[in-house]
């Protein structure tokens, strides 16, 4: 597929932006510059009518099955929420609920300019499966807790699927991971060490995500999470670290020295009233900071553009500072930094590399006038806005359409059989 | 126009959802029930597409024309921004760009299903006159400061837009109002109360935005903004307050006996870092608390789903409460409260009431799959999913495309035509 995008305005990788067209070849970027004629005989040439064509946002932390829980439960305190609604629900959950869950998913993120995602959720197969089905960019990360006691069950698991979709599709790649320190024994945080040992590899938790949790960890092992698992070995050759609402100086120094990035997710932390991660002083230590939507039953939407206006303005209002983290900043986070984070993208729009590509419309009266485009982006855009979304250089969303191989209605009817099954269930 | 929704899911008084019809006559509500076959000739008879039928949201503080600054200057700390950027530049304002940008906030406004304003800027007359071009309800607020020392100019000039406004249009009513406690003298403070009661007639403002101006007002009167207003008989006869973020516990009990309700801003509290109002202790007290977009400088989008979302989840994380405000609560908020805050429309789908009708779309992977839809509108939503919003049962908005008697191309135009012009005059 040639694919030629013209009357566009171009996000380049130093986040200026400059009036041009962008040329696709096989997947790849093979031109960005300014418009010129062309003979050339493409399979689509399109117009852009001077919307922003930048590189797609990485949401580097999801559930993407959540979806159908949606709604399901909310304004419930924290803990009747998961162990009265979500855990019972989700012990029900088949293999085919959660590809098609994940399916949802993928049309959310296709619509609001996700190109690639970071997923941790069970029957992990399906949910890789139903995203090389819909063709974005997938990083499994692994989910290993071992509260039942089967610990070498779960590394050995770990380990299969570690080493399966590393090499299983070009839009897919895995990491180690595991649910939390509250959810994994001594000897399977050693070893998953071990593993990331004898693979060089990162790994991927949640962390510090409520104060509960770290308060739990003080008592118990006189430390946080952060140093506990840092003690373990865990972050010896780095790995992503999701919300981190309550991280200490001392953990947010050690994070940066072993090169872990933080995901923040706003929305899901103030839904379930986690609190308001300080990712100015992320920021300012040097630590890579990404962004991710959580899981819908948390958040209730997968849309960046909420998560990246949240991002920025929680900061401001959690420093008692309107100038904190600028809006070029969040765009870097969710753009730049979440393909540092995921590594399965160059994050910027650049000749040679994967047409990961999103565009906005600016021609909608919440783009207008037009002051500044980078701030219009982060503060004032909605998915609204997004007219076209590609991955690898093949289109799957443009102009409300979605082409994944599968039609919208089929998967909110398998959405809905789900969830009315999964209720009369529990 | 006789017009009819049908295959609808219809939002009810008591915040119940049934699916059925909707016919709409002469500008107001005829039928609502089940759906039933009709020989009756239609000017318009839509399939809703098992859209949410509901009462058009109450964006009850704005500030239309700044959406000429949308994004003009943004990262600023709160004196930089005001007293650098948006007072310079206001300045330079004409009747004319008041008047396009007031336009131009009207178009994101029926996109996003908001029915009703209430305004408080400069050249009201054309803010106003822009409203009713476009055929949106709108009560003017009055805007009165004297920080000049012209205090009896401003008190005629405030009377004078009470009575010409408030028998102007069916579309049009009038507030008095004045900016702030801290931008208004005794004089003009005594002034304005005296109109009150000549008038029985609410009063609008600022209240409590910054715990600066709290700080201050205790300073200089040894008591806070709402005991210095209601001492001076501001609120004998109600109002609306704006902001409301930095109340102490007899301010809400004062405010509440008084019938004052408050007018939540969550964005622009977040983005220029002044703090999370309380909300779920006004409501606790009884207050009638309703929502406002505050103006694209400080926000950056006149989007009703993003306050929504905010007002929800805000008052979770600011009450470490999960389960604090609910979603129905919310909804409540924004159309119920908001027209008894407006005192413009009846602010629930009734028959007999006026036609202000929104409808949102679930056939979108957003709102999928349906598990509850009051909180899909209010967590999960945005205003992609508007199909449509009418106005005393005038169709202004529909499937992307605008009805108010100007292209959307000569506003965009009109408007970067304004900005232009005034950033060359600073």
């Amino acid at each position: 597929m040639n694919i030629r995008l013209y009357n566009a305005y171009i996000l380049n990788g130093n986040f200026d932006i400059s009036f041009g067209e962008i040329h696709i070849s096989e997947g790849k970027i093979v031109y960005i510059g300014n418009s010129k004629s062309t003979s050339k005989k493409w399979d689509r040439n399109i117009d852009m009518h001077n919307a922003v064509v930048m590189h797609g946002f990485s949401n580097c932390h999801t559930h993407s099955p959540m979806t159908l829980l949606r709604s399901y439960c909310d304004d419930q305190p924290l803990k009747v929420w998961l162990e009265k609604y979500i855990f019972p629900i989700e012990n029900k959950m088949t293999e085919e609920d959660c590809y098609y869950g994940t399916r949802l998913a993928t049309m959310e993120y296709l619509s609001s300019g996700i190109t690639a995602i970071a997923d941790m959720y069970f029957f992990q197969e399906h949910v890789i499966q139903a995203c090389i089905d819909s063709q974005i960019k997938v990083v499994g990360i692994g989910t290993a807790m071992d509260i039942d006691g089967k610990t070498d069950e779960k590394l050995e698991y770990l380990e299969q699927k570690y080493v399966k979709y590393n090499s299983y599709s070009p839009l897919c790649s895995y990491k180690l991971g595991f649910h939390a320190q509250y959810t994994a024994s001594d000897n399977l945080i050693k070893g998953i060490a071990e593993l990331s040992k004898k693979y060089k590899a990162e790994v991927c938790t949640h962390l510090s995500e409520t104060a509960s949790e770290v308060e739990s960890c003080i008592s118990e092992f006189g430390m946080t999470p952060a140093q506990y698992l840092i003690n373990h070995g865990i972050f010896d050759y780095g790995g992503n670290a999701y919300h981190c609402v309550h991280l200490d100086k001392k953990d947010i120094e050690l994070l940066n020295q072993k090169n872990v990035s933080i995901v923040t997710n706003p929305s899901s932390n103030l839904k379930l009233a986690s609190g308001i991660a300080d990712i100015d002083s992320f920021l300012k230590e040097g630590i890579n900071v990404a962004i991710g939507t959580d899981g819908a039953a948390s958040n209730n939407a997968l849309d960046m553009f909420r998560e990246i206006y949240l991002a920025a303005v929680l900061s401001k209002v959690v420093n008692n500072d309107a100038s904190a983290v600028s809006a070029k900043k969040v765009l870097e986070m969710a753009t730049l930094n979440g393909a540092k984070a995921l590594r399965n993208s160059s994050g910027v729009l650049e000749v040679g590399s994967d047409a990961d590509i999103t565009a906005i419309s600016l021609e909608q009266p919440n783009m207008q006038p037009i002051n500044n485009i980078v701030n219009n982006i982060v503060c004032s855009a909605s998915s609204k806005n997004i007219v076209l979304t590609m991955v690898k250089g093949k289109i799957l969303y443009e102009n409300g359409k979605y082409d994944i191989g599968i039609s919208p209605e089929e998967v909110y009817q398998k959405c809905n059989n789900s969830i009315k099954r999964l209720k009369s269930q529990i």
